[in-house]
């Protein structure tokens, strides 16, 4: 090789990073259109970020990254460098069997599908909106099918978010939990124990936000890396340099900010955490989803819905919101199992899960050609029945409830479960290298597992497959037992069961 | 041709649209830097804006593009297709003039020159950003040749940014400027007259803000398509769709706020007006520099430092800042010429242009190598002293003040002062027009004039040369009679002469 050529891997590495900065400026595009656009902006928005959407795909596609692809001589690769090529190889082979014309046809059907869905759940009419559900069952199997045609479809579009861990893992996870939980939460349904609720009234907007960012303080948020705003859907989005955060208020359930901005904190500090001098390259960048919604879901319910947090934070709920509330009873608010909702965004840490297996059976079922669209509602009500012991009333409050299949999104669900359960998984991993976290949680200590967390997770980026970083962090394969040991042994308590 | 193959212009429209779609979001990235961002976010952002800037001049200079160019049937166009054709052959030949090394060198020089200029400006050292300045001077005399060989670089500089009207023009009209204003400013330094300050004291950052939008709101700015919000300097960014402006308030001066919000509104109202449906092409784009800084000044000076506005908004004023305050003394006070002031952004209607004339000819001279880089502070102040009669004391309140140069932008400040000049001779066509202006101002209706400045300048975007819109907005060609017809009646009424 001449001096003046750059090794392979190189040019790979300006390649991938150019593309990932285009993906990143349209992750602002879409941030900014969620917080600060003015309504008008639309036509102009949907351009710009299609622009960015055609360049991106062309460099993830184009054939300078296939010659690098296959150019590139592994064997002289360091392990982490091994890893870019094949987090890289994995995406652009994915992306270059998808023929273009299906990626702007299913582009374009999630985007007429989305006012349909919105005024199919304002008007309860299911049938208005079955036909695009059929489009984009239709759409999404052909194009699993353009990946790989010899698998099950849901497995490969299950894969676009959790790459590693496996469908037949997701599916034994989910089986053990709806085993063991739907037993426990008819326990909770018969038990007798009354929950307090101690955040009755309407509570200012304002004083709620002083409480959240109170909270985003003492979790140890840097505020000089990071926003706080609001959104009709909380979100995060950015990178290791500029991680934002949305919430939204609801005057009468001051609770609801609170855990779904500590929510957002938890994915806010995985971006954070990411290393700086890796950015735009598959070691800068979050594993997956799965992960992802572990860090989220280990902030708001093992520290934020934690007897523990609300030994600490009373006070400053008591000082925001002016409420007189007993740390025991702020713990039980948080963690009240409300048996009678119908909404998965409203669902408390236990029935979640429940909410979760409901969709994932039934987009398995419309994916593999086993369930009609038409009988999706039926199948709804009676899982739910099934699962929660409660039946809705109308479609509105069932299988319309969620934006995700209107966005052409299948096999995104589960990896919100994963989440939960590596979650466990990963808190008592750090406990048992530093200590009780609840002891540190009480006094308001949040950074050595703040720090556990970055040292074993954030720092790593994609360099391990999502099954060996649950390996490296916790000396075990990824497994249900924490994630039940520790919905039962805290809802028992709860529940005196 | 078959039914298959699009007609040339189209495609060469598509391709174009796609570049100032990526120009756009690139406008959007900036928008947040400056307002939104949190300060750790740079690293990141300069990469994302860095590749969507090679994107974007790798889109104008391909061979596509020349194709299209070279294909394209003129013959075959309407007029305004014509004139579609005329700017991107003028932009892409131009760019693609520009070897790429060279744009490289000027981007990274611009960016290791911010801090060496920030630096030299806090501790008043010329000496120290001298090297930078030649450099820059150097690096922008090469980019001028690469452009044309044949021609004054200065020339070739200017047309970046007012590309039709001509060198000549501007410094024919500067020339008359700088004969005709500098013994009005002689004589109102010799005025006895003394001018109003009613508004001393210091007024709540929160007051000025609700003023200033209460300013937008009568002066009809559209929030469904637009936002304001605070920024080091202020500034407006956007679209037809989504025209965003920023200001930013000192306790001490409320009128600045006003006056800077006001200016922004007529630089939105350009982009506000501008076709939706040509969104992406030239004829969706504002004209250029000129004509966007003629719809700043109308607003600012001819509306908003008017008699009759003060009139009108005088109670808004008293209402929102709390001060008992006459019409006759508020339009004192926003029209008041600081004699001692050395600051171009501080300057009144009136002495900002020989602020400009000071660098216009320090810069056009560098450019020419006519004048040495040690030469700038020495020339500076003796200029000052001729054209204004005050000398600065250091550089940093010299030729240090402004941060165009460090940008690398040689020929922009000339279309600040053709822009106030172009303001004055809309502004009497409009009132030829629509009838006496001050007398709608007066009662708080602005929609006449907005029509008139959307009808006859806004929505042609670049469909006319700066040459033709003058002419065909105003019935003449451009001249500075307008403009020196108007101050030299305001400001002789104003200081009695």
């Amino acid at each position: 090789m001449s001096a003046e050529t750059p090794p392979v891997y190189d040019t790979l590495l300006e390649h991938v990073t150019q593309l990932n900065y285009v993906a990143d400026a349209g992750g602002l595009l879409q941030w900014d259109q969620q917080v600060m656009m003015p309504e008008g902006g639309t036509p102009a928005r949907s351009k710009q970020q299609s622009a960015l959407s055609t360049l991106h795909h062309d460099l993830l596609t184009d054939d300078d990254l296939a010659g690098y692809l296959a150019d590139v001589d592994e064997g002289s690769l360091d392990p982490a460098q091994r890893a870019v090529v094949r987090e890289v190889r994995r995406e652009h082979e994915r992306a270059r069997k998808v023929p273009r014309d299906l990626v702007e046809q299913i582009s374009e059907t999630t985007s007429e599908a989305l006012p349909v869905w919105e005024q199919a759940r304002e008007e309860d009419d299911f049938e208005a909106y079955a036909p695009v559900l059929e489009e984009l069952v239709e759409l999404r199997r052909e194009y699993a099918e353009a990946i790989d045609p010899d698998r099950d479809p849901y497995e490969v579009l299950f894969e676009e978010f959790e790459p590693y861990l496996g469908l037949d893992t997701a599916e034994r996870i989910l089986g053990r939990l709806r085993e063991e939980l739907v037993p426990l939460i008819d326990d909770i349904a018969d038990s007798d124990v009354p929950q307090p609720h101690p955040f009755e009234g309407t509570f200012d907007v304002d004083d709620q936000e002083e409480l959240v960012r109170a909270a985003l303080d003492d979790l140890g948020f840097d505020w000089g890396r990071g926003r706080l705003d609001t959104s009709t859907h909380p979100f995060t989005s950015g990178t290791q340099f500029d991680a934002r955060i949305t919430t939204r208020f609801d005057e009468a359930k001051p609770l609801d900010s609170l855990s779904s901005t500590i929510h957002e904190f938890g994915h806010a500090t995985y971006a954070l955490g990411l290393p700086d001098d890796e950015y735009g390259t598959p070691l800068g960048d979050a594993r997956d989803l799965t992960v992802h919604e572990s860090q989220s879901r280990l902030w708001e319910n093992h520290v934020g819905r934690s007897k523990a947090f609300w030994e600490y934070f009373t006070p400053t709920v008591e000082n925001h919101l002016g409420v007189d509330v007993s740390a025991d009873e702020a713990y039980g608010a948080a963690n009240r199992v409300y048996d009678d909702n119908l909404i998965r965004v409203e669902a408390d840490e236990l029935t979640y899960h429940m909410h979760i297996l409901v969709r994932f059976e039934i987009e398995r079922d419309l994916i593999a050609g086993d369930l009609d669209v038409s009988e999706v509602p039926a199948v709804w009500n009676d899982k739910m029945e099934e699962y929660l012991g409660i039946r809705p009333e109308s479609d509105a409050e069932g299988c319309l409830q969620d934006i995700h299949w209107t966005n052409g999104t299948f096999g995104y669900f589960p990896t919100y479960t994963l989440g939960s359960v590596l979650a466990a998984q990963l808190y008592d991993a750090a406990e048992s290298e530093i200590g009780p976290i609840d002891d540190a949680v009480r006094d308001g200590e949040f950074d050595d597992l703040h720090e556990w967390l970055t040292e074993n997770v954030h720092r790593h980026g994609k360099r391990y497959t999502t099954d060996d970083l649950v390996e490296e962090a916790t000396g075990e394969s990824f497994s249900a037992d924490h994630f039940l040991a520790y919905v039962t042994e805290k809802y028992r308590g709860l529940y005196d069961l």
